[in-house]
């Protein structure tokens, strides 16, 4: 029905009607709402802009709508005027409206609703999630989320970070540890990357300073509010750093990315009401057993967790930084050799407490990072004693090979885009901030 | 041995080097190349800058790089002083080295030298991919492809696309056709997602303007110089655009891309010798019976292709746009209803002529775009009778739902990041563009 029209007028989008103040513009988009008074019709237009009302007083003009349901594709002609109560601050007049495609069915769902977010109600929210991301307050948290992600590149590449894309189709687990999706490639066997460990080490032999974005995948055969099955891991590496530098780093990122939200998202945030967190330039750094014997004394018949931290331990030393220390951010640090993976590097004074972090960030980790042994033949020690693999085998040689052709001190850490998306806006579960969640339950949409 | 030091001078990177002649520096990077004239050494640094030349003239010093190769992550303190026929213009003297992690083992290639990319060479450099990156010429083509990256972003951000993730875990194949690699979901049965076909039609409704940069999997049994089982897809769809609009936004995307490419990685496209392409504002549009055509007339003793084009098709026709349309770059449109896909839409008034296209580029095809039928009815209609699905069944009724409640004319592409890198660069085989490739015969680095 496009083609048939005679288009004398170029296409507005809502977002710039206030540059048309008192002129007829012709608008394209989706009908949103619709809502009666007296002999009036307020009836709301989406597109990509936003919002806008149009004031309806003529009764052929409101019976094209008749029987029609949000989601119909119109064509609007209208004289914009300035209205300061109204949504973006003007509403259409004179409008003539042409429907481009009739919705004839009811939605599934309330579209111009809000959708409260309780926990038993998301299961539904993600059925219809097709048509409830129309919802300009759902979709809001991928606006934001693509704002995160613009942030956190933007200041790795400030920093001389190199994007790359590493495969993740692999020969075998790359870590081992966690649960990994299994696959037949052409015969053999293949697996999903679990994270790009291996092949950011590998990079900073080449580009000193490397990250990629790139989707991640976890068989976790569990249903909780912190783990899906897929998303998306901010993989960094940098090269000729020692442990205090990869914190700055790490810190100065995440202060900057939420600047550059809360700078170029405010409107989704807003209508989340989310609060802006407090951050200071340093985050405060507290041991492993210095958040035990925290936790301990507040909880003295509590058990406490031994080599890692329970969920209500996080919860409890992020409300702690937050109010003593004036972070909602807080790193944990001094990891035991228990827990530690092979390529982990210890303190060069102590060899039972590892350089690793976790970043805890409004009460759940966001990311886990550590210095890495980068000397060959510390790390084929290593590599067999606390892995039991072999530095010349099919699935060791390639990443060994990097070491055993010179690294220097390098550190990196993996962050999740989804949690970080989470807590930013206040969700209380990370699948929330997925576009379309993947867990042991749900595959589709 | 990094912690031993104490660093009394900050570090400096080769490529600021301008900025401090006459000064002493201190510098970290990898021993690249070592040349002995006379007396003197002239040892080659490499940081993630680029390359620095230092001349070295005492014997003691010399001495500290003895029976160490390539890849020897070293300290260097010297003096710089300017020397235009110097890579980088200038040079260090009086340089004291420190050797941080010592390279015992002669490296398997020559990191040092150019590596020549030959059909024949190919799996010898993907074997040693990880050491040979740190050759200069190699890695160049990774800082060129994350320029190609972040143009193309840069562009599509700028036209009010947003970018969005979509799960690459799938419960079956999106539009069925090429082969597709399967996988056991906690008990079911998941694909790996071909393209993101269905998540980017259904973001037309929500975003209006949506693209996403992700991996995509391909399970081709075939080895062959254009294909890949793994590759970076540059995914984009936009609502209330018409076929010709969608040709232009494409076109302006790829000069922009070229543009920023070019002005952003010139070191790297000048190693390579790479050739600025020539594309007018618009590219030509042949429809694919004129190619045929064109083709049979050069090559009458020939069998042309039928619904699709050939591999020496697209080279020759790339070869006649060059020389006769003035573009390397080149539309092929008017497809016939064989080999057209469900949600692909005809032409208003020929349901046998199908509004798609290939974009052509230095003789291969590197995105592939079409109008969709938005039309909910007739969508249903095509879903049946070309492709025999049921729109109400569990694979398609979440991407009918879309249509069903509201959607306008839209079209999109897909684009090949690997592809678009290759022909920018000049490179004769896609997978000499992907950073650890993957095909039927390599799942490793």
């Amino acid at each position: 029905m496009a083609n048939t029209f005679t288009a004398t007028l170029n296409r507005v989008i809502s977002s710039g009607l206030l540059h048309h103040i008192d002129r007829t513009v012709m608008m394209r988009g989706w009908l949103y709402k619709v809502r009666k008074m007296g002999g009036l019709a307020f009836v709301v237009l989406r597109d990509r802009g936003g919002l806008v009302q149009m004031v309806i007083d003529k009764k052929d003009e409101m019976d094209k709508l008749e029987g029609l349901y949000n989601g119909t594709v119109m064509r609007v002609e209208g004289k914009v005027k300035a209205e300061p109560r109204a949504p973006g601050g003007v509403e259409l007049f004179d409008t003539k409206i042409t429907v481009e495609v009739p919705v004839a069915h009811v939605p599934p769902v309330e579209v111009d609703k809000k959708f409260e977010h309780k926990p038993e109600t998301l299961e539904t929210l993600f059925d219809h999630k097709v048509v409830m991301l129309r919802n300009m307050r759902e979709q809001a948290i991928f606006r934001i989320q693509a704002e995160v992600k613009e942030g956190l590149r933007r200041y790795l590449k400030s920093q001389d970070f190199v994007e790359f894309n590493s495969p993740k189709l692999l020969p075998g687990a790359t870590e081992g540890g966690a649960e990994v999706f299994k696959l037949d490639y052409f015969g053999q066997e293949a697996t999903l990357a679990q994270s790009a460990q291996f092949y950011k080490q590998i990079m900073v032999g080449v580009f000193e300073r490397a990250f990629e974005i790139n989707p991640t995948y976890r068989a976790e055969p569990s249903a909780t509010t912190r783990h899906m099955s897929e998303f998306m891991h901010i993989d960094a590496e940098m090269g000729f750093v020692e442990f205090e530098e990869l914190l700055q780093l790490v810190a100065t990122m995440v202060n900057s990315t939420v600047e550059y939200t809360w700078a170029s998202a405010s409107e989704g945030l807003g209508v989340w009401q989310a609060k802006k967190p407090v951050l200071p330039a340093s985050y405060p750094a507290l041991s492993l057993e210095k958040i035990h014997a925290l936790y301990s004394e507040k909880n003295p018949d509590d058990t406490r967790g031994e080599k890692d931290l329970r969920p209500d331990e996080e919860r409890f030393i992020c409300e702690y930084s937050a109010k003593h220390l004036g972070s909602e951010a807080v790193f944990v640090v001094d990891w035991p050799r228990d827990g530690a993976k092979f390529y982990h590097r210890h303190k060069a004074d102590d060899p039972n407490i590892f350089e690793r972090f976790d970043l805890l960030f409004r009460g759940v980790e966001i990311a886990t990072g550590s210095m890495r042994e980068h000397r060959y033949d510390k790390l084929c020690e290593q590599l067999k004693t606390m892995a039991g693999g072999d530095p010349d085998s099919e699935g060791f040689r390639h990443y060994m090979s990097a070491f055993k052709y010179g690294m220097p001190p390098h550190g990196g850490f993996g962050m999740g885009l989804e949690r970080l998306t989470q807590k930013i806006i206040g969700l209380s579960n990370v699948k929330e901030a997925a576009l379309f969640p993947r867990d042991m339950n749900r595959l589709a949409p």
